[in-house]
């Protein structure tokens, strides 16, 4: 093990900034476009090229959802049950509600029609069906539309779909799928918003469509970053790592300690317990290139963490609030030992759609807030707008806007 | 006059979907490659070639904002004084505040370093100046950078700048600015977010780089959505027309009413007052292409306010109160006959950068919540983790990840 300082991070740490291609820019550019001129027909191409599927219907039957969730069995229907109850009392806790402030009100409302992106492929994850759909349910959409590169007839998705009595679902991926979500197509109306993370594709799809629809973040690999000190459980640790890795060969662990000692047990007890994971390939080359213990002072750790703002900050420590209390980017933070990263991806509450890649710094993770949309009402007592209507129209005249003044003075009392 | 009705409306009004061509896209992308490349000796360059000014430096001395400030007569100073409290005091009110709900704590941290780009040349508005740094000063930013294609010594701008206590001013523009605060350069410090309104190449760069930055909304042409009745002031509502229409050849002015009797008697008087209106030009312009007045049922007229989702939507009717409750999406609301949209440009209170071209469907105006970032922090009991964590294990072991599994269950008591 090679455990490294603060400065020597900083110093060689570069994270993933985009050095997307004009090339690729173009790629997408042309689907786009594409789609807009050829809807249905340009998705059905597109489809039959990338994803190999020769598709009927777009758009999926409510009995394949209802099959696949009836094919469930009992253990995981209850378990989703759970989740969801837990995400809806979570969301419904932290939901916005208007403010009424005199001259001004500031009101919320949802927004009408929602497009959620579900990736699809070889693993398929009930969890992150949840976790997007449930925030936009408790705003209050009125519409949600499901993307997803899923062609089974039956799958786990579909059921988790169903579960939620999302009846919507369109069997799309990648950046046509964002593009039909955008701009609309005879089978899939355009949306208000698309929320959800996918591949690189969908990510510069989501980028580029930005201003005619709303986006949510721009996901990258997962990753963690762990403060522990020696009275934390060595496995329990370790497993909080390979968790993290076993995700994706990209996926980052960040280890720290301010204890050289409980670092060096961590990394033993890894190299111990990585031959019986059955991901032991993907973690075993994720571990390799983007795991990084890194033991320094209390101060410098927390200024690396603010640095990293990782997507999941765990914090197992004797002093957790006071850790917890100065990391201010971050995806989401996990307090104490019991709490893990992993139970916060299924049941604990709040979504598991994070910012990644230092993006906790400006942005959070999703929630049912991101879902409404929000404006002011202004109404001034006459009392209010006399006192304060010639300062404007002094800033009016100023600017050089002479009926912008007009329309402030016809309304001043003499 | 040519009053048109909802279906009409809808039927052919287009609104400005972008379509970035491949070409545009490229140019800006070649701008911030260069950028971040060359940095501040690409930035004297495009200066160069793109506003016909040779810098010496690109940073502006702390002197030429004190003159500035200095050299403005008392009468502006005061105004520009009473708007800088009553935005600091609306701020404020609206301020997310951390929120303790038990197992979970929401908590709202300021962004580390803010970019604002306030648009330079011909015209120089003081008031974007207020409207922008301000929510970012009272979010509690700890440094906040502006950049400003403004090359007089001496400007109001600058003066407005002195008069909030920015220190950090740039004069550059355009794309190359936006690159420069997304990725910094020896003289300006990559920031974590940008906000501001800018032209098209602002725009397309704003939307390249977010990700690696945030960004705030992309704006477009002003426009005001008037929702009037026979008790509304005749000229009051005139002036309301030209203030919006005087901005930009593109501004769009909806003049929305349910009786044709009385959008009749305004654009009579329109046509009475634009001969004496200093910025005539502009206004007939704007008049003749982008001016629509829309009569119809109450019904349909909510129909096509929610459809336009207008930057401003201003209420002047007797049952105002039902109209605007009504009105789920806009960038803001002003509510009576005194309460006109152009006291809501200066020294209301909310920010007058507010989403425009229908964008007010999915997201709102700048504010002071924009300028922080929030995360949640969660901390079970061990009794609701004993409780929830066999189902958590179920989920993460139909996901086929394993090492979720094994951190979930290592925690489990028997």
């Amino acid at each position: 093990m090679k455990s490294i300082n603060v400065k020597e991070f900083i110093d060689t740490f570069s994270s993933d900034e985009s050095y997307t291609s004009a090339e690729q820019l173009k790629n997408v550019m042309d689907i786009l476009n594409d789609v807009r001129q050829n809807k249905d027909q340009a998705l059905l191409d597109y489809t039959s090229r990338f994803d190999g599927q020769e598709l009927d219907e777009i758009k999926v039957p409510l009995s394949y959802l209802k099959e696949s969730y009836e094919q469930l069995d009992e253990d995981i229907k209850k378990a989703l049950v759970t989740a969801k109850e837990r995400i809806e009392a979570y969301e419904k806790s932290i939901k916005y509600e208007d403010r009424n402030l005199g001259e001004f009100t500031y009101v919320y409302r949802p927004l009408e029609r929602v497009g959620i992106y579900v990736p699809g492929g070889t693993a398929l994850y009930p969890s992150s069906v949840l976790m997007t759909v449930i925030p936009a349910q408790v705003a209050g959409v009125k519409e949600i539309h499901v993307t997803t590169p899923t062609f089974e007839r039956n799958n786990i998705t579909f059921a988790t779909l169903y579960l939620l009595g999302v009846e919507n679902v369109y069997t799309v991926g990648g950046a046509q799928a964002v593009a039909a979500l955008a701009y609309g197509t005879e089978t899939i109306p355009k949306v208000d918003k698309i929320a959800g993370p996918g591949n690189a594709y969908v990510a510069i799809a989501k980028r580029l469509v930005y201003g005619d629809v709303g986006i949510d973040s721009i996901a990258g690999p997962s990753e963690i970053l762990l403060y522990v000190d020696e009275s934390s459980d060595v496995d329990a640790v370790v497993y909080d790592v390979f968790a993290q890795a076993e995700h994706d060969p990209n996926a980052r662990t960040f280890l720290l300690s301010e204890s050289e000692a409980f670092i060096q047990k961590v990394e033993q007890r890894m190299e111990e317990l990585i031959e019986d994971q059955p991901r032991k390939e993907i973690i075993k080359h994720s571990v390799a290139n983007n795991h990084y213990p890194i033991v320094d002072t209390r101060e410098n750790l927390i200024k690396v963490s603010n640095y990293i703002a990782a997507e999941h900050v765990s914090v197992q420590h004797e002093e957790e609030d006071a850790i917890v209390d100065a990391i201010d980017y971050a995806g989401a933070i996990f307090k104490g030992k019991t709490t893990c990263e992993a139970i916060g991806d299924y049941v604990a509450g709040p979504s598991h759609v994070l910012p990644t890649d230092r993006t906790a710094r400006f942005s959070h993770g999703l929630n049912v807030n991101d879902f409404m949309t929000s404006h002011s009402i202004i109404s001034l007592t006459n009392e209010t707008y006399q006192s304060i209507v010639g300062d404007a129209a002094i800033i009016a005249d100023r600017e050089g806007l002479f009926a912008h003044k007009a329309s402030l003075l016809v309304r001043k009392e003499d």
